[in-house]
């Protein structure tokens, strides 16, 4: 089981991203994920892409992110362009991590300092500033070897059909789903 | 050559998503972004971010999307989760983008129709909604083959020198480069 904790979320600034976060969190093979600031919106948003497109996934918000950090079991790593470099960690990761939960850590802007001592890891999506989203969705890519290509979600009520030059949707059954643009 | 195309940029909303996009492009093996509206700001801080870690990268922001899709010599690949499964439709793409420069167009939200015909590919990483961030990322990924990680950016002030605990940040040279946090 992998869990994404998303710290420093405000809810005005940081809508979108974390929206992002938690989306990407889903479709990457993540199955939980937990906001620090308490966010209805953004629980609404994201279970009502869980009731469209499938799950199991699941959103917290209003999360004690300290708390959470120290009672969690398994294996936490904090994505951060300060640590190191991934390919590297992975390795370590994976040694600790067999058969045990996973938790990502994903900062929006600043994150405590603190978060850098109670994670187990401090592993870099490369050096360089970029984003939270693509760290998460690479890390994810390679902590499942890319599982998510292949990832069956239950309970639907939607399913996109792959075209080469228009959207097929498909109604999988009558219910909460409705056929909307998705982001 | 890479570059990313962003479509449907509004300043305000997506300011953030957006910025996310251009470090992603940067950070991932694009050399270049265009954003269909103008947004000094966005230019702003995404050279700012080549100033201090280096390039080449630049960014365009006010392109007349329509005919930059058209005008476009090399590959054109849209991401869209409406898309061809990324791993089918990438040994099509790297047939046909052989030596040839390549365009990857990201959208915010809803993208026009006709993207869909002047795009020579539409790709889905993944047919869930989540993130033009995360899509954008794995399939630079892909079509680089990893070299992200091994990427040495050039004219940088500062670099960041991978630790296991904490932040390492280096000054390379004197100049307009700042020390400053990074997202």
């Amino acid at each position: 089981m992998i869990v994404v904790l998303r710290l420093g979320h405000r809810r005005v600034r940081d809508a979108r991203v974390t929206t992002h976060v938690c989306l990407t969190a889903r479709a990457f093979g993540a199955s939980e994920v937990w906001v620090d600031a308490e966010d209805r919106e953004l629980e609404r948003v994201v279970e009502g892409v869980v009731s469209r497109f499938g799950g199991p996934f699941t959103i917290q918000t209003g999360v004690a992110w300290r708390k959470a950090l120290q009672a969690f079991r398994g294996v936490k790593v904090h994505l951060t362009m300060y640590g190191l470099p991934l390919d590297e960690a992975l390795t370590d990761v994976s040694k600790v991590a067999r058969g045990k939960d996973v938790m990502l850590i994903v900062g929006a802007s600043k994150v405590p300092g603190e978060v850098f001592g109670l994670a187990d890891f401090n592993v870099a999506v490369g050096s360089h500033p970029h984003s939270e989203v693509a760290a998460l969705a690479i890390a994810l890519d390679r902590l499942t070897e890319g599982r998510w290509a292949r990832t069956k979600f239950k309970g639907a009520s939607v399913a996109v059909r792959p075209h080469p030059r228009g959207k097929d949707v498909v109604q999988l059954r009558a219910g909460k789903g409705r056929v909307a643009e998705e982001e």
